[in-house]
C-alpha cells in the first residue's frame, strides 16, 4: 500500500503557483477563443468551437472542483474582473454558496449581481443559518425571505435574532450551534449522545451546562470527557467561571478577551441570560483580520471594502469623498498663505522655507496621534493618565521642536546667510512642533469622546491644523520680525 | 447550596472599570505617603509609617492576586511608568513570569529592566520552554543561559531549536506539547493514555500520528475519539491531509492559512520532515493582533514597540529616524521651489496654490499605495496582473485628474479672476494626479520586488515624489505659460 503523503497545502507560495497555474490556462482559453473567432467565416467553425473551445475550461472546471471553498475564493480576488467573473462561471452550484462565504465583501457583492434570482437562489439553498446571517447583507431582501421560509422554524427565528444585532456585536458574529448537556447526566450519558451525532460542531471545545431554561451554569471542557471517569457527573466537572459574553457586547472587545484569555469558543447570552449561541475563534480571527485591514485602507481614505479590481469608475467615486475633505481642508489651509502674499512678495525665500514648517508639523503630530489611537483602541487611556499622557507627549514636542528648529534653522541660514530668517525658521518650527504634539493627542480623544472612530479622520484633521498653522505661524512671524 | 453565578469577566468595560478601581488605591496610598512626610517631625511617625502606609499596598496585593496574568498585563500597559513599577512590584514573584507573557515588548524590557538578576532568575524560574523561548529576546544572555542549564534536557534541546529559527518564521511561534500516537494503537488504548495524563495541552483538538522516526503520518482529531467505537484503529481514523506547517514557512502565510482553513492548530516539521511541534491558534491570534498594530504604527514612522507611556527622552529619540527621513525628503522638494523663485516673486498667488497642487497628489497616490500594500500583503498581485492593476489605477489617476483638476481650475479662477492661472492649475493638478497613480503603484511593488515591507516606507517616498514633482509640475508651468 502506498504511503499517504502529506504536503503542507496552505502554504502561499503553493498558492501563488496555483495562481499562476489558473491564469495560465486562462490565457490558453482566450486564445482558443480568438482563434475560433478568426475562423468564424470557414464551414467547420462550429464543430472547431464546440471540440475545442471547451478543452480548457474542463479542465479549469477539474482544478476548481479539487479546491478548498476558501483557495477558490483566494484566486478570484487575484484575478481582474472578467477572469473572475469567468471563473465564477465555472464553480459548480451547490459549492457557489461556500465561496461567496470566503471572499471580501466588495468581490461578493459583485458576484452576486452576476446571477439571475434562480441562480442566488439555488446558490444559497445548501447554507445553513448561520451562513445566510453571514451573507444577508449582500442578497437582496427578498431572496433572503425567499431562501428563509424554506428553514426549519427553529433555524429562521434564530436567524432573525441574529440579524437583529448591530454589525459590530457578538451577537452577529455569534453561531447557533452550541451542544448542550445537564449537570445531572454522567460523562457516559453525555459520550453515548456524541456518538449518537455524525460529527461535532468545529471549533468545540467545551460543552454548555444548562438549566431547564436554557439558562448557563458553566461549561463542561471537551477534555473533561476524555479524561474523567465515565461515571462521574456533569455537575461536579463542570466549570462555573467561564469567559461569557453579552450578545450586546462589542465584537471588538470579545476579540480582545480570545486573545487575552487564550479561548477557542465562548457561550452568549440575551439579556435575560439565557444561552443562544457560542462565538468561536474563526469568526473571531476574521473579524480581527478585516477590521485590521478595513482600518489601514480607512487611514488612506478609502472604504474599506474597496475590491483591488474593481472598474475605473467605480473604484473613482470610491475616492471622491476622502479627496474632496483634503481638498476643502487644503484650500482653507491655503487661504492662510493669501493672507501673507505681500510679505512673500517682499522675501520669495518664505515660499520655499513654508512647506517644511508644514510637514515635518504633519509627520510629528501623525506619530502622537497613531500612539494615542492605538490606546484607545487597546481601552489604556483613561481619564485616569489622559493628561498624563498629554504632559508626555508635550515634553516630547518640546524637545523635538528644539532639536528640529535648530537643524531647520541652520538649513535656512546656510542657503540664504540671513540669520534672522534662520531664526524664525527655527522658532516656528519649535511652536508647530508643540502645536503637532497638542493636537495630535486632542483629536484623536476628542473624537473618541463623540463616540467616533478615531482612526478614521484623525490624520485628515491633524494635517489640516498642522499644515494651516503651519503656515500661518511661519510667515506671521516673518511679517512681524523680517519686514 | 447558592447557585454559582456566571459573569461576563472579560468585558472591556469591567477592564476599564477595574483599572479606575487600581488607579484609585494607588492615588490612595500616594496621598497617605504625603501625610506621612508632612508628619516626619512627629514622634509617632514611625508608627503611623508602618501601619497607614501599607494598608492600600496591602489592598493592591489581594486584588492583584484574583487577576489573570494578561489582565494584570493590561492594568501595567496603562498607567504611567512610575505607578506602573509600584504595581508590579506588588506581583507575587511566581506570578511574574505568567505576566512578562502578555505584556507588550517595551513594557517588558522596562519591567525586566528593574529586576536584579537573583530576582529575574527567580521570575522565570516556573516558566516552560515555550514560554521562556518568547521571553528570550528580552532577557539578558547568561540571565537565559542559567535558566535553560535548570530545565531537563529534552526542554533544553527544545528551547535551542526554536530560538534558531528568525523571529518571523513558524519555528519561533510553535509550542511543544504535542500529544503523539501510533497507527496500530485502538481508540480504548489513546483514551486509556489519555486519562492517565493530568490535563491536554490547550487548543489541542488533533492528535497527531507519527511513525518511529518520528514522521507525520497524518492527525487524529479528539473528536474522533469521542464518536468512535473504542476498537477501532487509530490508522483507519487518523485524516492524512491536514494541513501542516514546515518550521521555515513565513508566519504570515501561516496565519492566513490559519484564518482560511480555520484551524485551531497544526503540526511543525522540520526541513526533514520530523514532527518538532505545533502552531496554536491563540499564537496565530496573537501574532496577527501584533503585527497589525505595528503595522499601524510603522505607517505613521515609530517603531512597533513604542511604550504610550515610555519616559520622554526615550519616546523622542524612537521617532528621530522617520523625522529626519521626512525632513531630507522635505528640504530636497523644496528645492524644487527654490528653482522658481523668481516666478514666484512675479506671481505670488503660485505660492497659495501650490501645496494644494501638491497636498492632494499625496492624498491620491496614498489611497492607491493602501490599495496595493493590501493586494501584496494577500498575495493577490502577481506578474499576471500587475499591468492590469497599473492600466486601471492609471485610469483612476486620470478621472480624478479631470475632476479635481477642473474643480480647482475654477477655485484659481474665482480666487485671482486669471483663467491663465486657473488653467494651469487644473493643467499641474491632472499630471500630478496621474503620476501620483504610477508611482503609488510602482513604489510598493519595486519595495516588494526588492524584499523590503511595502507597508513600511511606500508612504514616505510616495509623499517625496509627489510634493516634489507637484511643486516642479505646477511652477514649471506656469513659468512656461504665465511669465
Amino acid at each position: 500500500m502506498p504511503e499517504p503523503t502529506i504536503v503542507p497545502q496552505s502554504s502561499q507560495p503553493k498558492l501563488e503557483e496555483l495562481l499562476r497555474h489558473i491564469v495560465k490556462l486562462l490565457e490558453k482559453h482566450r486564445l482558443v477563443e480568438t482563434l475560433v473567432e478568426r475562423d468564424r467565416t470557414s464551414p467547420r467553425h462550429e464543430l472547431i468551437e464546440s471540440l475545442v473551445h471547451r478543452q480548457h475550461l474542463v479542465e479549469l472546471q477539474l482544478k476548481l472542483r479539487s479546491l478548498h471553498p476558501a483557495d477558490i475564493a483566494y484566486i478570484l480576488e487575484a484575478l481582474p474582473h472578467e477572469d473572475r467573473l469567468l471563473i465564477w462561471r465555472q464553480i459548480e452550484e451547490e459549492r457557489g454558496g461556500d465561496v461567496l462565504l470566503e471572499v471580501s465583501d466588495a468581490v461578493r457583492d459583485a458576484l452576486i449581481e452576476t446571477l439571475e434570482r434562480p441562480e442566488l437562489l439555488r446558490v444559497l439553498e445548501p447554507l445553513d443559518a448561520d451562513d445566510l446571517a453571514e451573507l444577508a447583507e449582500a442578497v437582496p431582501d427578498e431572496v433572503l425571505a425567499d431562501v428563509s421560509r424554506r428553514l426549519p422554524a427553529r433555524d429562521r427565528d434564530w436567524l432573525q435574532t441574529t440579524m437583529a444585532y448591530p454589525e459590530d456585536r457578538v451577537g452577529r458574529l455569534m453561531s447557533q450551534d452550541v451542544l448542550t448537556v445537564r449537570e445531572s447526566q454522567t460523562v457516559e450519558q453525555v459520550l453515548r449522545l456524541l456518538r449518537g451525532r455524525e460529527d461535532l460542531p468545529p471549533n468545540t471545545d467545551n460543552l454548555y451546562v444548562v438549566d431547564a431554561r436554557h439558562q448557563l451554569k458553566g461549561v463542561l471542557p471537551l477534555r473533561a470527557l476524555l479524561l474523567n471517569d465515565p461515571e462521574r457527573h456533569v455537575g461536579e466537572l463542570k466549570s462555573t467561571d467561564p469567559v461569557v459574553f453579552d450578545a450586546n457586547d462589542n465584537a471588538d472587545d470579545a476579540a480582545r478577551a480570545f486573545e487575552r484569555y487564550d479561548l477557542v469558543s465562548a457561550p452568549v447570552l440575551n439579556e435575560r441570560g439565557k444561552l443562544i449561541g457560542r462565538l468561536t475563534v474563526d469568526a473571531v480571527v476574521d473579524f480581527i483580520r478585516e477590521a485590521s485591514e478595513e482600518d489601514a485602507l480607512n487611514r488612506a481614505g478609502l472604504r474599506g471594502d474597496e475590491d483591488l479590481f474593481a472598474p475605473i469608475w467605480a473604484s473613482a467615486r470610491n475616492r471622491w469623498l476622502w479627496l474632496s475633505v483634503n481638498l476643502c481642508t487644503a484650500f482653507i489651509a491655503s487661504r492662510a498663505i493669501g493672507l501673507f502674499e505681500n510679505t512673500i512678495s517682499q522675501i520669495v525665500a518664505l515660499a520655499t522655507l513654508m512647506p517644511i514648517v508644514a510637514g515635518i508639523g504633519g509627520n510629528s503630530g501623525n506619530q502622537t496621534t497613531a500612539l494615542v489611537v492605538r490606546g484607545l483602541a487597546l481601552g489604556e487611556i483613561s481619564a485616569a493618565n489622559k493628561w498624563y499622557l498629554a504632559a508626555k507627549e508635550l515634553g516630547v514636542g518640546l524637545m523635538n521642536g528644539v532639536v528640529w528648529g535648530a537643524t531647520v534653522g541652520l538649513f535656512a541660514y546656510g542657503l540664504y546667510r540671513n540669520w534672522q530668517l534662520g531664526a524664525v525658521m527655527a522658532v516656528a518650527m519649535l511652536l508647530n512642533l508643540v502645536l503637532a504634539a497638542l493636537v495630535g493627542v486632542a483629536i484623536p480623544l476628542a473624537l473618541h469622546r463623540l463616540g467616533r472612530d478615531p482612526a478614521l479622520g484623525s490624520s485628515v484633521l491633524l494635517t489640516f491644523i498642522t499644515d494651516g498653522m503651519g503656515f500661518f505661524i511661519f510667515l506671521g512671524l516673518a511679517t512681524l520680525f523680517l519686514l
